[in-house]
């Protein structure tokens, strides 16, 4: 990281326990704000106002970088091991207990949209799940992964590391609908 | 947006309030996820695993699409006009109630880097604010806003249009660490 950067960052601190709800409920805010702005400002694309879409663009990212501040200063950056294995605990709890709770209460409730939504991101979080581990065994071993395409299916996030299949299995969207990394 | 998309992502519903509550909760739980993937494909970088780093990118994006398939449902996509509505009112609870809050407890708790990192987003969020009341302004007008540069302090999260200040006024962070939308 640049070293003029570095040196007006927060840094990390022992927080009091106010201070740290504080600061989780602030990166809540800001990482939904960050997310809202940029889905907004596909919206204003569409209805032809660029020049506030590329104002939504902006701000989501002015939000990304108080969203990372309040990480950093509650210690929530670690070593890529521990990153790894905090994203897939994360991935985990969606996988064995939040997604599963909520697919049952939108079911009984009716509310097939909401199956779909929470259908689609159940099934992508099981495979990052599976990702987050295999990865973290490499550094683990003081090894990166190998250096193949991530491609993710713009519709339903299904995440696939290596060829992308003609179709998505979870939600059917051609090839033509993937976005590689 | 690709009608091939479009026929395959969910759609918005009347959704019953247990419904309701986990697909925002979900939404929350996603747009965190999306954040802190960034930034620890940053800290993989820095460690030297860029592929670690790019599948915590691809990731991050495939919980972006999670997110805004649950923000869609929920209805959570208007009319630029009434995005813009609802990102000032977003700004204000922060601006008015949330920071200032967050601010007196972090100050009576004594942690100074969680003060430093709220005051920087209180800052910017007043900044947003204004933005979003000239933006909506001219799109009720029928306009697009004026086709200049939006910068934003990479340290901070300032946020400017038009010329970068050779200094941020609030981190005074040089103009070299500006990204400039």
């Amino acid at each position: 990281m640049d070293e003029a950067m570095e040196k007006r960052l927060p840094k990390p601190e022992e927080l009091n326990a106010m201070t740290k709800e504080s600061l989780a409920a602030a990166f809540a805010g800001e990482s939904q704000a960050a997310e809202k702005y940029l889905v907004w400002a596909d919206q204003a694309d569409e209805e032809g106002y660029p020049n506030v879409a590329k104002l939504f663009r902006a701000i989501s990212f002015a939000e990304t970088r108080h969203a990372r501040n309040h990480l950093r200063v509650m210690g929530g950056i670690g070593s890529t091991a521990d990153n790894l294995a905090a994203a897939f605990g994360g991935e985990s709890f969606e996988v064995d207990e939040m997604y599963p709770a909520y697919h049952g209460i939108a079911k009984l409730q009716g509310n097939n949209q909401a199956v779909r939504s929470i259908n689609y991101a159940l099934k992508s979080e099981v495979d990052h799940k599976g990702q987050y581990t295999d990865a973290r065994e490499q550094v683990l071993a003081g090894k990166d992964i190998a250096d193949q395409p991530v491609s993710v299916c713009l519709v339903c996030g299904h995440t696939v590391i290596g060829d992308v299949p003609d179709k998505c299995p979870y939600c059917a969207a051609g090839k033509e609908l993937y976005r590689s990394f």
